[in-house]
């Protein structure tokens, strides 16, 4: 039987140092733990760009729909902030999604024992925190045509279109409660059904996918602006979020911040089973490119390390492996090793971003 | 000279209590500064549906047009949760805002020194903190077209537009260039440019305004996502934001929250001037109809009380005595007097809603 296979996408900013140690983890599994990957790389977003003129090749596109997972690093930066809408280093990643038909975006937001004073809330607050976001990606206002700036008497017009078909909502709604029945058992559904008929159609679906087939677990609905508010005052009422693309966006980075370590968040792209039963699958870090730091070594590689052992819960079904490698960074940070996001207490170990992967490889 | 008009619509839940408050500072200041306002009252949201089956009766419309300003309390509750979209309450206070064109909504997040203990975030990242959320409020997804629910193919789709013109982002954007003059001089416009066209156009036409009329503002553009963030990590970096519709209504209320007492925040929405150069002008509380506490006596009025405050500086240009409400406020929460929302210190005073409007108009 051949190995599973990966496709690594490093992209641009700090995304190819963090992956550099991601590289070394995969390989210590192989080495180690009998779990060796097919491992292919390429390119995407500006990278890809500077190379072939787009932010994603057809070729690469190609592969990432062959491959059993796609790991990424992060796309952008101020190089190519002037660049034409169409080929901006995002296109790359939204065509990714698109053409994956990633429609569930599984976005954590855990705070670390270790790292709860790094939060801006009060420490009672978020320790212990654990939400899953689970955000959809293939639609909604990211996708909706009409699109475009147009003419219209002697102004121009922007238009974007919010469109939700029921079939979109089942599935992504179906993958939250799923997901929820293996955590909490709790949903909070978000949206602004108040004022906007696209959350109405989302509200009936998710309580109707709830009512036929999900009656045991919890669900409530909340208006995505109150939710907002909710997250700042007391996250740790919810348990799964499950919400549209837009609002999704930005709640869970809203969410993300409440942990204070956004260098340390993973998040995870589903779309449907295969023949085979996995999913196709994106998984990346919820940090940016971050510019300002690349190529510095002060780039936090845990994001992308625990997004692979994200990839091995759920493309893989390699649970204990996954929890041996998230135990691994646990430890690192139960340590005091902290990469220079992560510095300001007493007693800590600064590190390089190769310093962290060394860490993590040794508690391993 | 006849005294300048006032309409309040108390509207639903905690709105009357509140109100009746106000009422009485309006009294003072008619007394005691030689103010006068020709007060009228009227319904809206579900208290005028109960008696119309309107949220808004067309008479309320026009009278709202007259006047050179109405308060608003609160608007929705449980009970009308079942009503068709096109009646439910929240369609008065938007038809409100449509109608009276007004297109520029002031949200100042500001945290007050006697109160910085009761934000989810640790004191020194709040304390101190005032913002001014400036958010379009007429245009955007909540009133684009095509919207609703559709049939297609064997399922039904839920459609909303994301709409902009020039004119529109323009007249915002120079509202919020006015207003940072009078304030820390800084604009922060936030968008999704790297996704949604109608945000493309949104920087273009915000950095043009700028560029032209407002060199002397610093402007910086952001991120909807990021925008939200930032919020949450270190607000303090802000002085006005400038945003849509929809990105500014989840902003506001994640901003407000920052703050920690949303029963003391109050916001205006401003339309084009009329011919006595006075903007057309609505003045509401951040906070909803909480229906949970109504009619208990729990309320706090101080949101609703400083809205009065922001139509004495925006609407009567009457900056002082604005000034003097706000003092005697300050000077209120200063001494501990406390409604049932901002309870939990030792040694303060506990309050009834009525209490705290005996409070602030012994204070004036
Ligand atoms: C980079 C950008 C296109 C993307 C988005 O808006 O979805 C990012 O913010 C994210 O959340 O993954
Ligand atoms: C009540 C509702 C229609 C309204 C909105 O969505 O604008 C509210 O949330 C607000 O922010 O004023």
């Amino acid at each position: 039987m051949s190995n599973p296979s990966l496709l690594i996408l490093a992209g641009d900013g700090i995304g190819p140092e963090v992956m550099t140690e991601v590289k070394r983890v995969i390989d210590w599994f192989g080495a180690k733990r009998d779990l060796a990957f097919d491992v292919e790389e390429d390119l995407v977003g500006g990278a890809a760009y500077d190379k072939h003129g787009t932010p994603l090749h057809d070729d690469t596109m190609a592969k990432a729909l062959q491959v059993d997972a796609v790991l990424l690093g992060a796309v952008g930066g101020p190089k190519y902030d002037a660049l034409d809408f169409s080929v901006k280093p995002e296109r790359g990643l939204l065509r990714l999604r698109k053409e994956m038909d990633l429609f569930s975006n599984l976005r954590p937001a855990q705070c670390f024992d270790a790292l709860a004073d790094f939060s801006s809330l009060k420490k009672d607050i978020v320790a212990g925190l654990d939400i899953m976001i689970v955000r959809e990606l293939t639609s909604g206002v990211y996708f909706g045509e009409p699109r475009g700036i147009f003419e219209e008497g002697n102004e121009r017009v922007g238009i974007n279109t919010q469109r939700y078909t029921e079939s979109e909502i089942d599935r992504v709604a179906r993958s939250a409660f799923e997901l929820a029945r293996r955590r909490g058992n709790k949903v909070c559904s978000m949206e602004k059904a108040n004022v906007m008929e696209s959350g109405i159609l989302w509200r009936e679906v998710v309580q109707k996918v709830h009512d036929t087939d999900y009656p045991d677990v919890e669900l409530t609905h909340m208006y995505a602006d109150n939710g907002a508010m909710q997250l700042v005052r007391a996250p740790k009422q919810f348990d799964v979020i499950v919400t549209d693309n837009l609002f999704g966006d930005i709640l869970s980075d809203c969410a993300a911040m409440l942990t204070g370590s956004l260098g340390m968040l993973p998040s995870a792209s589903l779309g449907a089973p295969n023949a085979d039963g996995r999913p196709k699958a994106l998984y990346e870090p919820v940090h940016g490119s971050a510019p300002d730091i690349a190529g510095q070594g002060k780039a936090n590689p845990i994001a992308c390390i625990l997004s692979f052992a994200m990839a091995l819960r759920y493309s893989f079904d390699q649970g204990d492996e996954a929890a041996r490698l998230e135990a691994a960074v646990e430890k690192v940070l139960a340590d005091g090793v902290r990469t220079a996001d992560l510095l300001g207490e007493e007693g800590v170990t600064p590190v390089s971003t190769t310093g962290m992967g060394d860490a993590i490889l040794a508690a391993l």
